[in-house]
């Protein structure tokens, strides 16, 4: 599989940041949302050993929104997650993986909760938009639903505390996790909240309009100068380390919610009607029949994978990786894979087989012990 | 905006087709339905002239297949289009664009009628899986959706009965526009379909095995080498010459199915439920703002667009355009435009505003006649 060339094409929307993206030299992209986001600016390990020890811009815009406000908005987002959101409060953002009737996973957003009747869903790569103005149709609920001009711009890594206390003051500082405040940044308005796709710290900056994105992107820039700044991305490496699955590769609408490993974000038991309930009373009384495992690999790194690689157990095949990075931490290929369950218990010897060569692997468990 | 390479992941899911068009040199990839989608293999003025002239094998895998089936399937279906389906025999396709209850288009698949209860909803860039299982969910529809393992393989150009004849058998010229039959390819099961992303005839054939991809292309391609197939991909110039307008690009979820041009594909009066009857109606009586336009500008072929170009008639913006390519039998670049109703007259002249320089141009009627 040699390299490949993206055609842009308005299908395939601009950022409010890309600009400054092709400014600072970017060498990859991928699609997500119907939505550019940049994949790479210099090598992985390279961009992973910055991140970890100061401070990166991304432009994360293809973390699109989906708006649901109205008197039946908190009944409706309820509906669609098994996690309880009556409990969030405002300012808060929780972790709300969204299931249909059958349990089956349609997107891991953060859910932002903007008001009593006010919630932004912060989605992953499937049309979460289509999915809620659906089910709002279909039971009638009094609702809008749509994609607001929100543009999230990710400050990571150890640094980042520093230079958003340049950018706007101490209190920022005190922003607890997954919490957030409404404020302005040069005079842009804009949402900020502690959180972000990588386990270094830091926060994401909702831009409320695009016009403002260069403006936001450049003051960022600015005041991370002193902190050795770079622009970055959402880092393999460091997802890989960090546990953190991707919607679409790791798991999809063919995977139940219980195999994901998602009952720590889960309320089961919420008072809230919710879609998955049923499917997830089932399949805890049958018990799940895959899990969604850690594999680690020694040896040479291994390349990139194209489509998902089969996970054997001695001559059984027992599911498929989904995704694989090197990681300097632990010396060794980090992966995601989907295992029968009799065969996911941490220590488990497993073989895994990329371009027809067998690699000999272990699965551990969620913080990467054997 | 230099070239960018295109970071292909599981999310990003590999086509039944893929390994051969890698092995036949593919240059640039765009992504549609989370899925890889070929732009080129060549320069856009020799894939279109070989188009024209012969037969070219496309991976438009990427147009999945939305299955709605069971016995309010009918049901279902009638209510998300304004288009006719109860008509619409076994065996047939149509051209059914989507709206929701404000009249705003989801999507412009074809719509595959393959029993009484049994749809495909063969669709362009978004996720109508979400919104069909959403509405059949909130409206309690005894249906089944779900994204069959379906595969479209199309075979456009002059010299595609030809061969579709000589790889099954002459029966298939007699194939009309639009109707599909089951049939068997070196003993694979297809759905045969005389449609195609061109205006230059020829057929898609609907693979319902993944695994049978590469046969099903192998099997093909050695048909055509008679007929000096190559490969290719939906032609830029040739869709702005047949006027094929772009979901994503052309017309959004921003755009009223009124404003699009799409009249006649609609039946309005049709008896069966749709969602977006009260808002067509009310803007029959109010009348469309803005009209999705053919507009051609002389001259130098323009560069390709990121982002769409502001549109202006003297000092006053009046609309933006979406797609544009420079046509050979034009010797013209042809664009597609929504312009506001004041300026979308054939003969209005505009300007469209090109990287910083104002490029003269005029409204053309939907045959690009001024």
């Amino acid at each position: 599989m040699h390299p490949t060339e993206l055609v842009l094409s308005p299908r395939l929307r601009k950022t409010a940041y890309e600009d400054r993206v092709f400014d600072l030299g970017i060498q990859s992209f991928t699609i997500y949302n119907h939505m550019t986001l940049p994949v790479s600016f210099s090598s992985n390990p390279q961009a992973y050993q910055h991140l970890c020890e100061h401070v990166q811009i991304w432009d994360v815009a293809a973390e699109r929104q989906v708006e649901v406000v109205g008197p039946d908005a908190l009944k409706l987002v309820e509906l669609i997650t098994p996690r309880d959101i009556a409990s969030c409060d405002i300012g808060q953002c929780v972790y709300a993986p969204l299931a249909d009737q059958d349990g089956l996973i349609i997107n891991d957003p953060l859910i932002l909760r903007l008001g009593e009747d006010r919630f932004w869903i912060s989605i992953a790569d499937s049309d979460v938009l289509l999915w809620v103005k659906g089910i709002a149709y279909g039971c009638g609920y009094d609702v809008q639903v749509f994609e607001p001009d929100v543009s999230p711009l990710a400050v990571q890594g150890p640094k980042a505390d520093d230079l958003m206390a340049d950018l706007l003051d101490d209190s920022i500082r005190d922003i607890r996790f997954f919490r957030f405040i409404e404020t302005k940044i040069n005079g842009i308005p804009v949402v900020l909240a502690r959180s972000g796709w990588s386990g270094q710290g830091g926060f994401e900056v909702y831009l409320q309009s695009s016009a403002d994105g260069i403006a936001l992107w450049d003051a960022v820039w600015q005041a991370g100068q002193k902190y050795n700044i770079k622009v970055g991305a959402p880092n393999l490496i460091e997802r890989l380390e960090s546990g953190l699955k991707s919607y679409g590769s790791d798991m999809t609408l063919d995977d139940h919610i219980l195999e994901c490993g998602m009952e720590p974000f889960l309320n089961l038991d919420k008072s809230a009607e919710y879609m998955a309930r049923e499917s997830i009373e089932q399949m805890q009384q049958s018990g799940i029949k895959r899990r969604l495992c850690h594999v680690m690999a020694k040896g040479d790194p291994l390349p990139a994978l194209r489509e998902r690689w089969q996970v054997s157990a001695g001559a059984t095949a027992i599911g498929l990786a989904s995704s694989c990075a090197w990681s300097p931490k632990y010396a060794a290929n980090l992966m995601f894979a989907m295992l029968d369950i009799q065969s996911s218990q941490p220590g488990q010897s497993v073989s895994v087989l990329v371009d027809g060569a067998e690699v000999d692997a272990v699965v551990c468990d969620n913080r990467w012990n054997v």
